[in-house]
């Protein structure tokens, strides 16, 4: 055994304890009275980087949620590092539905159950594990290292994309590292090479200046929420095509070798899916298969929708105003801002008579594609090869995250997407969980391609 | 000056202080929170009674919230009078609108606010105060009198329906008298001829057994909102024509006086409608005249959507499930259980693959159509001509008063639908209100009334 394995093994406890002590911090960066509880998760996090040994560590003031930044970069000849990871984490409603409170760490078998176990407290830690355990060994690092964690992830990433714009040249790197994405199953190592964008809106509807009774004026007055209906209806229809037009123009057409994949399904993921969603059917774009939808094309969703009376019982009242949530998801080459104007005109054109409404842009964000033949990728590859005992297998995600596009185009570095995540984590959902099995696997494969890397 | 006006005029006072103390009692039928305050309006209402000399005072007990009833029968060869109001109030939300507290009555010039000082505390009220200056003045009222008074009108009234048709011989009478619609404006007295059935309904839609992450399952996933949306535009268009297959079938067509009145519009109802909901324009079907879509045609509304994500900012979900509060108004003939029977039918046939889709049924009622030339409604009338000065117009309301329906058929009885509330009431909204005069004036019509039918 390796002294870097015997460092991890000895010390799995304790990780898992950082780990948890970081989690009852309830960072929801959405909600404005969770303020402090973000700057403790920030803190917590240079205290970090501070116990692995880094020359800096401290917070970076934004308009929004502190950043935190660290470096170590005493290999002088070998590769720099940007290591990416976000402290804050969604918000927990419908709370009733976890089965243990949402901000105490709660192991049950191989998992650890709590907001933000894996995305992505539980995947930056293990990454922090990682260096650790290399410096606590080593006394030194393979490549020099910058890690930036950012506290905005899930409100948007308005602060870090200010900072990476503003100060590119704090960041240079040979590369950049996101481990905030997931593999298909416990035991198929993945790497990332496609992401989607998104672009994130409310839609308010205004009617009359009050509300009014459904029987007074029912047959002539505007009701938002029905404009509200008729519009989304319009937006797309229920076999899953977006009805905005010049949306689709510029969608990437997918390799052979995607769409092989796609078709084929070796992984079973179809299946997987399935069982995780509890349908027996997919909706969506049937002339697509499941993959190239979810990872390929762009789609439409409805996140929430509010307005009129909604407690018990009955009230027969005409809202003045309804409200409703939408975002797009963009493969890369769709550019989010471009689609935000279609969405917009859109919207308006749908919007029946009598009725105003706004379109607000509440956050947007790029896709990416990166190539994956560069060393850094190889790198990881060949670390995960080593710790999961097969080759991974390179495919994309139907999730964003913007950071990637953002440090592909300003910093000109190639990104590795690398982690650990599994299907079934309930990101964003009740009951968020992270497999101790690849918390731990996670850090010993973190620490393989910082090796590889040099 | 008779006697009787002195009466009133001496004891306005009072009596407005008397309402007062019955509008602090926040009797919102539709909160369980609320079932103590129910009681205690149901209590206050039966010492009224004892106050001005009933044989019978009593509170009925129901399954749900108590009747009030009252009797005096001591006027042996004059007809017998049923009259009917009803003391709970709707909820009070959005409660940030109001301009003083909703169960704090105040008087800003010639307007009492406060939730139900018109609807119907403040109708149900001036029709007690007409019988008590009738009795201290005379020592007896000219006509025999039941009151029975409801609990639940703002929950579907379900009760009051159960014990009329259990005991349809103990309410037995002449005509019925309900005080729960208003007038066109200030100094036009009206009766209302017709009042449109309803039924309320929630959809719910279920989608995934959990709420999913849009970027991992965007595309394949099911979306409860955006199926409801669909269902909601499928139902009625941007134009308010309603496609429920089978709904207009049964609509009664209007007699030609009818359409001369809603076209002509010779006391400008559709200036002041706009005027109040604060709009430029009416919605609906542009074929009809407005006061047809309110008052003759079915309209479909929907009152409320709850679904997903509403806080502040962004959530990235898909959830599990969505709901809305919808409801239709239905002219006479139309039948309520019909009406959710083919409502039902076409919301499953609209909801797209995919999502499970229940409707419940939370209350019905039948509309109805009197026949204006009784001498019941012939003797209201001429108590109106006596207060007002002119002669009443007769009108239908668009709106829903299913015991007088039911008085209609299962009593047999003429139904007199006389009220006092104004356009600009608000009625079920925020700042509901009464005109002072309107009280005041109601007093004396409805004492006018009795002596005239006795």
């Amino acid at each position: 055994m390796t002294q870097l394995e015997t460092y991890i093994t000895e010390n799995e406890g304790r990780f898992l304890e950082d780990l948890k002590s970081w989690l009852r911090i309830p960072s929801i960066s959405t909600l404005p009275e969770h303020a402090v509880d973000i700057r403790r998760a920030a803190v917590y996090a240079v205290d970090q980087l501070k116990h692995i040994g880094f020359e800096r560590a401290e917070l970076i003031q934004t308009a929004g949620h502190p950043l935190v930044y660290g470096e170590w970069l005493k290999a002088p000849g070998k590769p720099t590092l940007l290591i990416y990871g976000h402290y804050d984490v969604q918000p927990v409603d419908p709370v009733e539905l976890w089965n243990s409170p949402p901000f105490e760490p709660t192991v049950r078998g191989d998992n650890l159950y709590c907001r933000g176990a894996c995305d992505d407290k539980g995947q930056t830690m293990l990454v922090l594990k990682a260096l650790e355990a290399l410096m606590m060994v080593n006394g030194t690092l393979p490549v020099n290292v910058k890690v930036l964690i950012e506290g905005e992830e899930e409100a948007g990433g308005e602060s870090i994309e200010h900072y990476v714009n503003t100060y590119p040249e704090r960041l240079q790197c040979d590369a950049a590292f996101i481990c905030d994405t997931g593999i298909p199953a416990k035991d198929i190592p993945a790497l990332i090479y496609g992401l989607r964008g998104i672009i994130y809106t409310e839609v308010e509807v205004r009617g009359a200046k009050r509300d009014l009774h459904s029987g007074e004026y029912g047959g002539v007055a505007p009701n938002p929420l029905h404009s509200l209906a008729i519009i989304i209806a319009g937006l797309k229809d229920a076999e899953g095509h977006i009805h905005v037009p010049g949306l689709y123009d510029k969608v990437r057409k997918p390799t052979a070798e995607e769409l092989k994949f796609w078709h084929e399904d070796p992984l079973h993921i179809n299946e997987s899916l399935l069982e995780e969603m509890g349908v027996s059917q997919f909706t969506g774009e049937s002339e697509y298969p499941p993959m190239e939808r979810m990872w390929a094309r762009p789609t439409l969703e409805v996140h929430g929708i509010i307005g009129g009376f909604v407690g018990e019982g009955a009230k027969t009242v005409i809202p003045a105003v309804g409200r409703a949530k939408i975002s797009l998801r963009l493969p890369p080459d769709v550019k989010s801002e471009e689609a935000f104007t279609l969405f917009e005109r859109r919207v308006k054109e749908l919007a029946p008579a009598g009725v105003e409404v706004i379109v607000h842009k509440v956050h947007g964000g790029e896709g990416v594609m990166v190539l994956p033949d560069s060393p850094p990728i190889q790198a990881a590859a060949a670390a995960l090869k080593e710790t999961f005992g097969k080759e991974p297998i390179y495919i994309r995600e139907g999730g964003s995250i913007p950071i990637a596009a953002l440090f592909y185009e300003v910093l000109k570095a190639p990104v590795v997407l690398m982690g650990f995540g599994l299907p079934d984590d309930n990101l964003h959902s009740p009951n968020e969980k992270y497999s101790l099995t690849q918390f731990y696997r996670g850090i010993r494969t973190v620490a393989s391609f910082l090796q590889k890397l040099a």
